[in-house]
């Protein structure tokens, strides 16, 4: 898998400057913590104490490159960035060349890991920002699944109104994560409740109930997991060549048996326990990176109950991989045949990549959506301007795709 | 502040023996990780690959001692300690004398920042995990305080069948984390909600909802809080001394006003959002050290809204913090003056040590209980055997806690 060359820092050059003045703390940081610090230019200060380190360096999202921090004499580090992409990005220490992470930021998991991370705020957006709105709420839901012979646990976002008018019943979106993120990504680093509520409350999507859950699912009595692979830092999200079959999840070799559960188990759960409109006009899937590959499996290989596709820098026929072995009259098992039967049954597909990541994962993406379009298929494509293989991409590729489901 | 010197570690000596062979990793482990491990005699194998470091050591729980890794051939670290006492600690690995987390681990938020936690089985125990009984639900939920001028994030589980049942009222438990931890405590590490799920499963317990809010509130327009001062990681939860007023959360010198935002804000909120019995004989308050201070503070200054109340490893009068100026008879304003009166009001008043932590933080609550009890206050006690101020000593006293409310 090529590294993705990619712009969370704009332009070259690092210094040991102050923060200027006008810097503040991310929404990222720990209470309190007054470091790491965004400038109005975007620049992120970052400070660690370490006396005894020999080296400290800080990495940020999608740039690849370690930044050298200064000793002070106090035995604290720092080291001031170029302006960095708005959005949010992982980072890391590196003491004495031992990856680590910043103990004023919160951790979220990415990377496979409960990694630091960095929201960058962008100026005059707030479309996934809490507002003086009707808020849903985002449950944790824990279900036993037979296939797997363990408790799972989902995350379901209600929409505003769900708990008062109680004879109402809601379509539903299934949204994913990517690999080495969780069930806990689209909720926390994704902010989907701010982004739905704000839809919602603009009159711009109609209250739907979301599913997040986790997507990882080996058959109970498969071999343990292997241990966690760090994918470069560069593409979180991204499952790395040779993990499990097309459809992800199959951690260490142990095939991914997220497809049964999905419709075997997590459907009939929700539609059992929510007050769901349960039928496939009202039920859409989508999911980023990994989980773009995952949603087109499980949807085309069952379109008896989806009607809405969304691939967020994430694409089917191992595309989203960026393999080229693409068939798309043989794929799926010839569901894009018939170009006109699929384009009525189907009412949307959609696919998405960051305009700073079309010459790695987003490239699969395109080419996907080309191979569709020349079979005829419709396929509605957006492209997030400026950012890589990261969440604001996935924030935006959501903001954009929720209006167009269930209308 | 006394540093507490407690049994997480029961024994001494550390060796670099491998795991023996029926270790498993813990569920506090990220998915996949092997290490660390725990065999059956509790003994928990840490790992770490650090070629370029000099040093590597571990810290565990309430035992301050430092144990070496030794370095291996490959650039991994790794160390035995002896058995660990059962439930869940932070701990920390120290890289060149620098804090901080294990990739492997979780990262839990405590000590004031996300650490790594390990979850040591406690043998044949299982109220704290997920059983074939109905669950509830644990919802983040966000309200605007006008108090504070800030978006406020609560978690709020709702038991079994509140979703079906639409005609029926729930009472209300209120149920604070300590000092360095925050909303997320109880529902992560606590486990709130498999313990209230298997309560009520087996009738132990009335069917309740649990509103968990950030123990943390200043005035808009107040000093900025300062950078978070990390607590001995004996003691997590513990309010250090002098950081704001009794009730705790004044962080940095700013007063906190966690009172009033709960009388005037979260609770007719959580009246006016779910479906609650909003009388006091249906409202009971719970805290953990700096959260059993705010809840003694605020229940006896508004009897007529609570009628339990619990302090868990945390009291009142500034007792919890190990300090011998409680005066009953003029603290709270004289409530405990009339003792028949007061035992006739306040249906329960619950507190709750762990042994290990008597030398320390415990020690206040035996004083405010023996206090209270020489005053005629009926107060009833639970000794957590073996734990510390850590939170399976938490877990325990909310399952000898909740079964005592609302009867």
């Amino acid at each position: 898998m090529r590294l993705l060359l990619t712009l969370s820092i704009l332009s070259a050059g690092f210094c040991c400057a102050q923060a200027v003045d006008d810097s503040q703390p991310p929404s990222s940081n720990v209470m309190g913590a007054q470091y790491p610090r965004i400038s109005s230019d975007l620049r992120a200060t970052f400070r660690l104490r370490a006396p005894d380190a020999k080296t400290v360096q800080v990495q940020v999202g999608a740039d690849q490159k370690h930044y050298d921090l200064e000793k002070g004499a106090d035995g604290t580090w720092t080291g001031t960035t170029p302006p960095l992409v708005p959005g949010f990005h992982y980072y890391y220490f590196f003491v004495d060349g031992v990856q680590v992470n910043d103990p004023a930021s919160h951790a979220f998991y990415g990377v496979s890991k409960d990694s630091s991370g960095i929201e960058v705020p962008e100026k005059g957006v707030d479309y996934y920002l809490p507002k003086d709105v009707p808020h849903g709420d985002v449950r944790s839901h824990w279900y036993y699944s037979k296939l797997t012979e363990a408790w799972r646990r989902c995350f379901v976002y209600t929409p505003p109104g769900y708990d008062t008018n109680v004879r109402t019943r809601y379509p539903v979106l299934y949204l994913q994560h990517g690999s080495g993120e969780d069930e806990t990504g689209w909720s926390i680093q994704g902010h989907v409740n701010f982004i739905l509520d704000n839809l919602i409350a603009a009159g711009k999507a109609k209250p739907m109930i979301v599913v997040m859950d986790r997507g990882y699912a080996t058959k109970a009595g498969a071999p343990a997991p292997a241990p966690p692979v760090a994918p470069p830092p560069a593409a979180p999200g991204v499952a790395p060549a040779g993990r499990g079959a097309p459809g992800g999840g199959g951690r260490g070799g142990a095939p991914s048996i997220f497809e049964d559960v999905v419709i075997g188990e997590l459907i009939p759960m929700v539609d059992a326990t929510f007050r769901t409109l349960p039928d496939r006009e009202h039920r859409a899937m989508a999911g980023l990176s990994m989980g773009g590959a995952q949603t087109f499996q499980i949807t085309l290989n069952h379109l008896d109950k989806f009607a809405y596709i969304g691939g967020f820098s994430g694409a089917g026929g191992g595309m989203g991989r960026g393999t080229a072995s693409f068939d798309v009259k043989t794929a799926y098992n010839g569901v894009f045949n018939d170009a006109a039967a699929f384009n009525k049954r189907v009412k949307l597909v959609w696919v998405g990549a960051g305009s700073a990541e079309l010459n790695g994962i987003g490239a699969g993406v395109v080419s996907f959506r080309d191979a569709l379009q020349k079979a005829g298929i419709k396929v509605a494509y957006y492209e997030s301007l400026g950012t890589a293989h990261e969440w604001l991409t996935w924030r935006r590729d959501l903001n954009e795709f929720a209006p167009l489901l269930f209308r």
